[in-house]
């Protein structure tokens, strides 16, 4: 994807710029965000979205909280800073990769001497986090790219692409690594409702790219699997325990419908969607708004005071993943939380 | 549901009056039918939809050109309605139904031995058509209410409801029926994508008879399966053939995930939709505009210039049935077409 970057921060201003996600495709906006009020909104308002994007917003919102803090006494400072973390915590508690970035920068400062050092140490770790960020959607790129036959068409759901992260994406970074390793790859893009990722942005981004891209509604995909159309699915993740892959609603219906057909079923995933700490059941799934649900653009098509669900992730169980494609390799369930020795700051 | 009905005939005037669907929930207009041009407009755009109201339709269709014909030879008069009957036939292909009732008039009329004879029996049929869907779909619910449990939640997709028939439905008929028994049943009901039929039309009929209704997506059903939240799938049918069931794009994937999770799925469907003279790789299935995927009400949600693919109906393989509910009993898989001896007219 070329400039400017779905996530970035703006050295010489000292704020963060972002690409407006819920205004694609119609309309290509870039947003100066100087306040971490303003970046939680983004957050909850899904103007900023994707868990390796949301890890990204976390750290460089951490970074903002610290460059704008006037306070001078360290205990002052720190506190201001860890109340903005607190609330860009708690504006997707199910998208494991934003306390992650959060926690990471966080982690970072509080090794510095000074207000000061602080403030630089918060900027640089965020703009390592975003660096690492690229360097990672390569790797997971290219070992997801070995899986993909030399010509084949992919079924994705939501959006695991340059918009869900600094620049190359997840499962699309396995898609963009396979093309650029000259694969014929064609993607099935389901649209993924209530809010249309698929459709908006995947759509959006890969013909940006000059890749083969369908958009099909979400409930057309087990249909083309029993078509002999779709070779294999892949998809990204918002948390990982070692028993369940939590992401996007529809995507446990795509994980039992691809094994009911016998078709692979991958997840793309930086290791800091991993959770080690938890089981699938107890995380709490969050639940969004009825709007989202009762309405198609700006028409109301669910009637007045009838009650609808809106779970924004659901949970696939281990059992149907065929493997997790990281920056370190692939993984094939059984998943060894420890034996990864996956590094979480904490504070 | 309260009159006016879905579809009638209005034997003062002479003309078809319907409920456009197209506008629901937002507004509730009838419009009065007087050309078979218009009505063939009305089926394309579904402002009538749904394969027992759609047998109705064409029905009332070879009526309304009998009634407005103003040829006085036989021959010149049989022409003109054959043509009329094409015309009607050719607006929703994989839909039995409508040549069903097209073809039921157009094969009474042939007895009559004037013009002036014809035109009587043509609506006389239409009208027998209209009140047997009344009676049919009561039998339906009658059969399937005893396969519901006492207290239970039913999922189901697309509308099989009033508005896809003359009044009580098909898979909701099962629900009312029910109901009507004293049975507690809650009713998920699919939104549908992409027009929307469940959040539109099954919430909005259900609603207003005070029966306990909740909106999801499409992709949200394998999720509520696997929490335990479903006990059974009930969906109506566009065609039935020996080996598999024809209905709304999304159904297939909810009948996969039915048997993942050892959920009864049942068809509730009336013979008028069995095809005995096809097997399923002989159904064309209807592709739909591209509009209707690539918008979401007035908003354009894919990117110009990027393809979508929109079937209007999938193909359930009949191990995948846990029964088919008509006004005859309940059909237990496999179906025997030529021992159900149904009579289908041909002209």
């Amino acid at each position: 994807m070329n400039e400017p970057a779905t996530i970035a921060w703006d050295e010489g201003s000292g704020c963060i710029r972002y690409i407006d996600q819920t205004q694609l495709p119609g309309h290509f906006s870039v947003v100066e965000c100087r306040t971490v009020d303003r970046l939680a909104t983004a957050i909850r308002r899904l103007e900023i979205r994707g868990a390796p994007a949301l890890g990204v917003a976390g750290a460089f919102g951490v970074a903002l909280a610290a460059v704008i803090c006037t306070k001078k006494d360290r205990a002052a400072f720190f506190s201001d800073i860890r109340r903005s973390g607190d609330l860009l915590a708690s504006t997707r508690p199910t998208a494991i990769n934003l306390s992650w970035g959060i926690n990471r920068v966080l982690a970072a400062m509080e090794g510095a001497d000074s207000v000061t050092g602080a403030q630089t140490v918060a900027v640089a770790e965020a703009l390592a986090i975003a660096h690492e960020d690229d360097a990672c959607c390569h790797a997971i790129g290219d070992y997801g790219a070995a899986l993909l036959q030399a010509s084949c068409t992919v079924l994705t759901h939501c959006n695991a692409g340059a918009l869900a992260s600094t620049a190359w994406g997840t499962a699309l970074g396995v898609i963009r690594s396979a093309v650029g390793q000259g694969k014929d790859v064609r993607v099935i893009a389901c649209e993924t409702r209530p809010l249309l990722q698929g459709a908006r942005l995947t759509a959006w981004e890969l013909a940006r790219d000059g890749i083969d891209v369908t958009v099909v509604t979400d409930s057309m995909a087990a249909h083309l699997m029993r078509a002999g159309e779709i070779d294999c699915v892949v998809v990204g993740a918002d948390r990982i325990t070692s028993d369940e892959v939590f992401n996007k609603i529809g995507t446990y219906m795509h994980a039992v419908c691809a094994r009911h057909h016998g078709i692979p079923f991958y997840v793309a995933a930086p290791l800091s969607t991993f959770d080690s700490d938890h089981m699938g059941q107890d995380i709490i799934i969050e639940e969004r708004a009825r709007d989202e649900v009762a309405t198609c653009g700006a028409r109301t098509t669910v009637p007045d005071g009838v009650k609808v669900k809106n779970p924004a992730f659901d949970a696939t169980p281990m059992g149907l993943v065929t493997a997790i494609i990281t920056e370190r390799g692939v993984l094939r369930p059984p998943i060894d939380m420890k034996g990864l020795n996956i590094h979480r700051p904490t504070t």
